[in-house]
């Protein structure tokens, strides 16, 4: 039952915007890394108690869908670096990188209190109902998150333990430098997020600075940033503090990269369809989550709709009225024209850094077709 | 500010039971090993922003008190191993698995709605006091639990950055994948005892199964047997699956040891003074806690009390008379001599493999010291 668990979880979402044919055969040597690590870890947790495996069952569930996009950006940083193809390395940086962005889902939306992930119940909502199924005792929705918190502490573990099992690195690789300094900025960068949801009413400047630092930290360096850089500095088994001008040229592609990446998820939480985001139309709002967008909306809006924006961020009720209210107000105050614009400037950035790069043609197209999917949402 | 905390936090709590002064040594060396690490931490923190300090600051005030007991099995181990006194790198293991216990004891304490820990407010529950001194905005409950979710994942994510900072680590030392077993097996325990407080009524011997299992992973492995191993490991420079009779040996120690260690915390749960354990008397009882001492009782009760110990387990609202009620239940039914024998038992055991174990006299005695102190919780 759990191996065709594994089975269904690890069918490549491959894109329908035709990826090269090795970034196709990365990805289908990822889910086979992928089951197979599952496979391994659930021989140990039987060997602790069957009555574990529903924490390996939700993880692998979560490891199904998503993009990839954090793995393919470390795999084509590896093989610009001069890294062989499909090396094993690379491999397990993509997986170790992926269990990571599953442990932060799973945490996340306990955070956020999303009933929903990827088109389906988010992990805390499952072992709630699985409480529910069992007639087990006491509050299901306590059990739920327990659970869940439990479940992504081990993705995180197993995270690390897959990175670690990389054995070209030593304690002082820059690679491992950058994993460590990554999963730091995402928890603090997640940390600013909340703050930014509980913050009592504050001048726009301000609200707008912590917007542009959770995109940074949470977001655009983790999502984009750091999986290329490491990657490069995989293959190139750079020492941590050693100068490298491919690592630098990669950060100043992929930084804007991620920033434009999460603007364009931004604009999606607001005004995305549910068939493209997974989630349901306003949930962005409705989690009270503060963006550039909604910071920029108040800078421009009257008193009186900045008024609405405020009571309406946070309110889990809001119904589907007041979401096109909101989404007209970004609009006629000019902030989402504004993001489009920060959207377009990033991107071009981005892909002007690209061309710089001294790359293969090959590595250089894969890149240009990840930013592009990226920036634009492609399936 | 932070500096005098760090000071205040790693004051070594020095037990008042002797130690041999090599262990004080250490413990010294692993405090200043502490605050070093935590101002490296601070500027990268402050680097992202200002506001996200609050997370380092709830990890270094925990991260005061406690007994060091695995860092200090992890130490003996090492030298009992032939490494040499105070090296860095059973310093680093020390730091790498208090760390662990940390991040553990923040998410445990969210799981278990436990509002002290060692005599202070939980994390969770500082930063919902955070949230009303700060008049922020929406649930204060909701927020603390938040950023405690994040503040252990942020402490997960700093013990392997410490553990993968040894230098004679490679991909595939014996104690690596200890530490790597360690980590799933304690989340597996703690998911474990969560389901053991939701299932309905079954069977005594189930249910004390469950509870045998839960005192193996959650703890007795994870508290004693594998940083004593780890150390071992550590100092051998054993490779992964390479048999050593002194591991071995070292593990049939430190199992029992283990055991009888957690046995007594469980009888403390209940029966402890508020001044040894750093929670009300009876908090066990409160939060449910399923053990080998519930379900002894379990056992044995009519069927009249033993409604009377179901009803009463996980009832936050519980008197101290029905707290008094229980523990003479515990008393009459044998239950609690039950698990005293037991732990005089596990005691024995731990003892006849120490004194059998190829060891030099300083290390041994050490081992002997730490020990007793664990079975009978000396301060």
């Amino acid at each position: 039952m759990l191996s065709t668990l594994y089975k269904d979880a690890m069918t490549p979402h491959l894109p329908t915007v035709a990826l090269p044919d090795e970034s196709a055969s990365y990805l289908k040597a990822l889910e086979e890394a992928t089951a197979h690590f599952f496979q391994q870890q659930e021989a140990v947790m039987q060997a602790i108690s069957p009555e574990t495996l529903p924490l390996l069952e939700a993880i692998a569930a979560l490891s199904t869908g998503g993009k990839r996009l954090r793995a393919l950006l470390a795999y084509w940083g590896y093989r610009g670096a001069g890294g062989s193809p499909l090396h094993q390395d690379a491999i397990k940086a993509g997986l170790a990188i992926e269990l990571f962005q599953t442990a932060a889902l799973i945490h996340d939306d306990i955070i956020d209190a999303s009933d929903t992930r990827r088109g389906a119940p988010s992990v805390h909502r499952n072992f709630e109902a699985m409480h529910r199924e069992r007639h087990y005792k006491t509050d299901a929705a306590t059990f739920g998150v327990s659970s869940a918190i439990l479940a992504g502490d081990l993705c995180l573990s197993w995270s690390e333990m897959v990175f670690s099992s990389i054995t070209s690195l030593t304690a002082t690789s820059e690679a491992r430098f950058i994993f460590d300094l990554m999963r730091t900025e995402v928890m603090a960068g997640q940390y600013l997020d909340v703050v930014g949801e509980v913050v009592p009413e504050e001048e726009p400047d301000r609200a707008l600075e912590r917007a542009f630092n959770v995109i940074r930290f949470k977001s655009a360096k983790y999502s984009c940033e750091h999986p290329l850089a490491l990657g490069g500095a995989l293959a190139l088994q750079l020492e941590h503090s050693t100068r490298s001008d491919l690592l630098e040229g990669y950060r100043a592609f992929a930084l804007p990269l991620g920033e434009g990446y999460q603007l364009r998820d931004d604009v999606l939480g607001v005004f995305g369809e549910p068939d493209t985001t997974g989630k349901p139309a306003g949930d962005d709002v409705r989690e009270g989550k503060r963006t550039v967008l909604t910071a920029y909306t108040a800078q421009k809006a009257t008193p009186e709709a900045r008024k609405l924006l405020e009571t309406s961020l946070g309110d889990p009720h809001l119904t589907a009225e007041t979401i096109t209210q909101l989404q007209d107000l970004m609009r006629t105050t000019g902030a989402l024209d504004e993001v489009e614009n920060l959207i377009s400037l990033k991107s071009e950035q981005a892909l002007t850094q690209l061309a710089q790069l001294p790359l293969a043609q090959d590595v250089r197209s894969s890149l240009e077709t990840l930013a592009l999917k990226a920036l634009h949402r492609l399936a």
